[in-house]
């Protein structure tokens, strides 16, 4: 652990099969209107719904509805539900749904008492709120993107071909968080690999990078065996209880700033996914997976200690009479052999990508610096054309 | 992760070199009148105290001493604390010292305002507090017993033969701790390793009981590797920063809540050393070091599969052509030979214990439910008959 840091992570989560007894005790809480925030309408259709709202009436709220929220919310669709909340006279946001309505959610609730354009002022600017935050509660539907439990949002800008994503301070964490790992059994299998890819790609990013001896890594390591376990065993059985609660734990605390903490992070995997995404539209978890062995491999070279740690302490792979290059090499076969496994894409072709976008991808492509390197314009082209 | 649970820690930490600046953020939160707790005085030879006082008076507080807190904190020191906190109409409670001073802050803060005897509503009645509660915050001087992140507090009653810990939910838990692992550089060797088996406790206390397949036990094997790493390392080198901040923030981690969430857990070894501790006023962490090994002897035939994954996960056992006997055997072989090289104290009788006590310290001995194996007052004295 180097350098000085502060962790305050004040989110109250409701676990398990009875967690969404925990609104009756949240919601005396907050004021009576409440702003109900959800997707495509599936939780309709799985009852989750018809649920929220009874609790919602038995606890005397006054329910308005924002509904279709996209997978990756965009600006128009913010601007919207900024006006919704502002028509409400909002005193809870309550998002109902996986991490895009979360975030979409925690937007909305740092946008409304502001008067600054919120695209300008917190995905451009990276500004933090200086106006009253509508509280926000999630009920978590869908797993991967750590949103119930930190302040970050990602808003897509279809016009300027950019999805940004904005990591708000402890001010915007959502206040509660329900998360009952049965409301996650009915998602399509597409779905839910994707969401184990996007944990799996929070822990690597803040993973590969540094050199110093760090508990967080030994942490990393730990939820990264246990989400290849659980994966493994909910890819053939996505009613096992125990295997979704393990996997919606460990997303988590992948991106509840605690693996971070005291450390570099990377955050270049997510750079190119999301530019992928502004490009294709395509899922998050997915554009993830396609883009990440090309990444890994293009900068293996530069932190081939690392990657032969990963080998050995996640992959298992035998170090002995092996240079630490051939174990690196090693771990990354695994890897990819279990990717294939358990369904996720592996290249940007299928996702909708094809080689007349890559310049525009190369130019929607924010570059990090806490990387094993730091990426120019070459080397994004590269590593996007080895994901073709 | 099995079962309904709640999450929530809301502390505030403050980590690194620059950590006491925090106290500049957290003291303007609250009310003039601080009582500032500490120990023995070893605070005022390495400068703590002083940088603390000033920062007080900078941030014009009134400053009320309760000095003199023990290792082991009796109910006559707390009845005492509570009086001097009265007297002072505290507005703050600043615990400048290692987990006793924390534990005892935390007991002196939830019996000021209450009209009960204290000893016999939070320690043996174990209820909740029912009165006004005063903020705690904690700059730490020693690490181990977890005390700056839980409402953990543990208090000894020397006429009852007792000492007992009370948990104590997230009202009690500290409002900001202070962190700074150089505070810890000037600790003689005996309290630093003693600290640091009280961490590796406090994880094998919560990883030894269960059977179901838990993200937690992968955080915990992860956290146990760090600790074994840089204790190795703090050893050979108390002023290696990387290897103390380390132990610093594993210690946190491994008793704030969050590894316990979603399953059973035991607290057997603590309820033995406690029991030796309450007949000796040993060092708490020599007391479960002297006694852990017969104890995890004793019950390894009752969680074999277990001890084997610990011996694999953590020690590094190679358990091919082995029985989950023989490679469970082989890891707490290894474990004894770490405990013995980094000098912790092996058997009760250096600690003062004798024959002659075995039937107090076995009636002093509180039994829990959690482990592998529930004992019963033959087993107890089985195993402290081993630990001599």
């Amino acid at each position: 652990m180097l350098g000085n840091f502060t962790y305050c992570n004040p989110t109250k989560l409701y676990f398990g099969q009875n967690a969404l007894d925990g609104l009756n005790e949240e919601l005396p809480e907050y004021g009576k209107n409440v702003l109900l925030v959800y997707g495509g309408g599936s939780i309709k259709k799985n009852g989750i719904y018809d649920k929220v709202v009874a609790i919602l009436k038995s606890n005397d709220k006054e329910i308005f509805e924002d509904a279709g929220v996209m997978p990756n919310p965009t600006v128009d669709k913010l601007n919207e539900g900024i006006a919704r909340a502002r028509a409400a006279k909002a005193d809870l946001i309550l998002a109902v749904g996986g991490g895009s309505v979360c975030d979409y959610a925690k937007a909305v609730s740092v946008s409304v008492h502001c008067h600054d354009d919120p695209w300008e002022k917190y995905f451009i600017r990276f500004e933090e709120p200086s106006c009253e935050i509508i509280p926000v509660g999630c009920v978590l539907t869908m797993v991967g993107t750590g949103s119930e439990m930190n302040g970050g949002s990602v808003i897509t800008n279809h016009a300027q071909k950019q999805k940004i994503g904005h990591v708000f301070g402890e001010k915007v964490f959502p206040k509660f968080s329900i998360l009952n790992p049965e409301y996650t059994f009915t998602l399509p299998k597409y779905q839910m690999v994707s969401g184990i890819y996007d944990i799996m790609s929070h822990i690597l990013e803040q993973y590969f990078s540094g050199t110093d001896d760090n508990t967080s890594d030994y942490i990393m390591e730990g939820l990264l065996r246990s989400l290849i376990h659980s994966a493994n065993i909910a890819v053939e059985n996505p009613t096992n209880y125990e295997a979704r609660s393990n996997i919606m734990w460990t997303a988590t605390w992948a991106l509840n700033t605690l693996v971070a903490k005291g450390k570099t992070t990377d955050w270049m995997v997510h750079m190119l996914g999301q530019a992928v995404a502004a490009h294709t539209d395509a899922t998050h978890g997915m554009t993830l997976a396609a883009v990440s062995l090309p990444y890994y491999r293009y900068i293996l070279p530069y932190g081939t200690a690392k990657f032969a740690r990963y080998a050995v302490n996640v992959w298992g792979v035998d170090p002995h009479g092996k240079t630490e290059k051939q174990a690196a090499d090693e771990g990354l076969a695994r890897m990819e052999t279990w990717m294939q496994k358990i369904g996720l894409v592996m290249n940007i072709t299928e996702l909708g990508a094809n080689e007349a976008m890559l310049d525009g991808i190369v130019k929607s492509t924010h570059i990090m610096d806490g990387g094993y390197k730091i990426l120019d314009a070459t080397d994004i082209r590269a590593i996007l054309q080895a994901s073709l």
